[in-house]
């Protein structure tokens, strides 16, 4: 980037930086207009899904925009069902349409604002829209990089006194998920069925999850396509990286217990992962850096980065069972726990020369905090299922039943604003052909 | 499929149906008339990557056969650089387009047999085409079903006396492999390089890998789109097959030790999955069905199918170094000695309600037989490096070399003629930056 490029792109997180678009500079707004994450959309008047940019509580419709001369890009990019095809011109084009789209709508300019008949046909209230998966997924890894969860799940399942097993401090442990069940928020879960083995029985029984739990995550989408035997350097994978989403990683643990030596969760996982239908961009994410954890031992060369590779991204969990008339808040923690950063990540998973993709989806592994109010998952939050949650309803929930609601929320605080995820929803239902 | 079809389909398969392309009648071609496998092509006279046929030494051009008219589909869906578009027509589509090839080749239709213009521009030279990956491959799976290889790594690396773990005989035990690094056979292989850590040293380095192999496996690739949250059902599954190719796992040992407790293999496997650019469809294997093994005990009945789900594939591994004038076969084995079927590893895999779509790659696992050299990888072969193999020219070998080139081969032995997969083959290069 250029020195001008830069102040332009420091102006769009300028906090004090405001919208015509009212709704935008309430403080509670997860999309002011220092946001500005992409998603694809449809409405009543035009059903064909394309490229929007969450403002307020309006969708920016990108289209429009492009056919009036007021982008950087071609409309073509933006009447697409994925953002792949943006994604793929590059970060100077993601860089230049933000830097666009801030002045624009920056409370001061009169090129929309003044302009009534574009103005309502450039802006969707997101009430009237639907929203789609965000992009064509390659490829879905799920990384374990929270030292917390690592940690408790090492004393549930293995050796308490070798909680963390040798390798975690030295590798961004992470496996391959499967991409064709990641989901948009709101799509209903299925009770995944599956093989289960009962500690009295001598053989399993093929039947629906009784231990139905979420993952609290975060996800990265790649932002570019490299080439196969060419590992990214560490250094450089941020500028790799879109952006971001939050992830529920749904999980069923019995069946995973029983599938997962020596090759790893397989059927307790791919039945289904939400993500929330805005990516936040890095860009947007700048103001919010922080230091990741001290690292010990320090990592191998080919992990070292210098500077702040930690997000303070505040995350919580909402519960709300069939019948309650409110959620709980069952979990709040923070990004800025996680141990390996997105940077590591990336960079481990293209050290034997693997390639990624444009749209690839990174999980964080599940955020868990070190106070047992912070863990990611029912798993650690009721250790087993031992210590069961009490709802306000005076209902208790161990893992998920039928008809729970969970919603994952994700922002950073600025002051007088915040930068927010929306919601990541998934409701319970049963198992097709159990209902 | 009606009768009238179904005895068009077994006219197919006739072993005494010959061809007027003279080459598809050598009894040791492995593409005879009964096969007529689907894979992408371009040649110098149209750069253009097509859909074509493989029959004797020549590739049928199906655009042009579609121009004239003279195939059930249109242009359209062979005029792709994938199979996706074909497959997604559905199985009745395959066979009508199946049959239709087989009588347009019958040495005794006279159509294009006497219309030499047509014929020359409708046959490409093998020898003067280059292959594409045949399938866009949206997810690839990768399963565990050789009993035998599963004990023999049970046998080297946990506990002798119970080789086989727990599970194993209950479950098609399966992970997510990597879908981005699948290449067409003839693409240089990268040595890879990851985190290997020492028996005598307290911490991994970051090194290129001594200990890279092979594993000889065939693929499936799935031929429909299947609902999220609905299983397939076991006795329907075959008909979500589209067709086999062969697939060569690279796999490096030491990254791999290091790395897959509790996750599974990822960057041991990700670097690298060669498969075959032809793919035989269950059609053309029809003939080749053999008994599976026994299963004991009885598979859960989610599992259970009736007849035969066993194919006699005669596989071999080559190796030549890159001083030899000539190959090693180094194993010989069969596809036949496969625990699970593919149609079990199918149903399991969606038994969670895991989706499947158009495309998707699914692995056999090493295929490994009862004896020592019919083993499916070097691990196997060498013992882990205790028992190198000495090779013709002399040298000896326990795991690859820079300059190794390994082959596979597999094809059915029918009555003077077979149906064959063609060639699966990679030459390892140096890391990059390596070299």
């Amino acid at each position: 980037m250029s020195e001008i490029d830069k102040m332009d792109l420091n102006a769009t997180i300028n906090p004090r930086r405001q919208s015509w678009v009212a709704s935008a500079n309430d403080p509670s707004c997860d999309f002011p207009i220092q946001n500005l994450p992409f998603g694809i959309f449809s409405d009543n008047s035009n059903p064909l899904a394309r490229v929007g940019v969450a403002l307020g509580d309006a969708i920016v419709d990108l289209t429009v925009l492009a056919d009036h001369g007021l982008l950087p890009q071609a409309r073509e990019v933006f009447a697409c069902s994925t953002l792949n095809d943006f994604i793929l011109l590059g970060q100077l084009q993601w860089r230049d349409l933000r830097i666009r789209l801030s002045t624009l709508f920056d409370r001061d300019n009169s090129t929309l604002r003044d302009d009534p008949k574009l103005r309502d046909i450039s802006l969707i209230a997101q009430s009237d829209a639907r929203l789609y998966l965000p992009v064509d997924i390659p490829g879905y890894t799920d990384f374990y990089s929270s030292k917390e969860h690592a940690t408790n799940v090492g004393l549930m399942f293995r050796d308490p006194k070798n909680a963390l097993l040798p390798n975690w401090l030295e590798i961004p442990i992470g496996y391959n998920g499967r991409a064709s069940s990641v989901v948009v928020s709101g799509t209903p879960i299925n009770r995944p069925q599956g093989q289960i083995k009962r500690p009295d029985s001598d053989r399993p029984v093929y039947a629906s999850s009784q231990k139905l739990d979420i993952e609290l995550e975060v996800g990265f989408i790649v932002g570019s396509n490299t080439t196969l035997g060419e590992p990214i350097q560490c250094e450089h994978a941020e500028n790799h990286i879109f952006g971001m989403v939050l992830l529920n990683d749904w999980s069923a643990r019995d069946i995973q217990q029983w599938e997962y030596v020596p090759l790893g969760p397989f059927n307790s996982k791919g039945f289904a992962t939400t993500i929330s239908p805005w990516i936040v961009t890095l860009d947007a994410l700048e103001p919010f850096r922080c230091n990741q954890p001290a690292q010990l031992p320090e990592p191998l060369s080919y992990l070292h980065h210098i500077g702040q590779h930690g997000f303070d991204i505040r995350l919580e969990v909402d519960l709300r069972g069939a019948e309650d008339s409110e959620a709980d808040t069952i979990t709040r923690t923070n990004f800025r726990h996680m141990y390996w950063t997105m940077a590591q990540q990336l960079t481990h998973h293209t050290s034997s020369g693997c390639n990624v993709r444009v749209g690839d989806l990174m999980g964080s592994g599940t955020i868990s905090g070190p106070t047992p109010d912070s863990y990611g998952s029912l798993l650690e939050l009721t250790w087993n299922g031992q210590r069961p949650l009490t709802l306000v309803s005076g209902e208790q929930r161990t893992f998920l039943e039928d008809g729970d609601e969970v919603g994952l929320r994700g922002w950073c605080q600025g002051h007088g604003y915040r930068v927010g995820f929306g919601s990541c929803l998934g409701k319970i239902v049963p198992a097709v052909g159990r209902g």
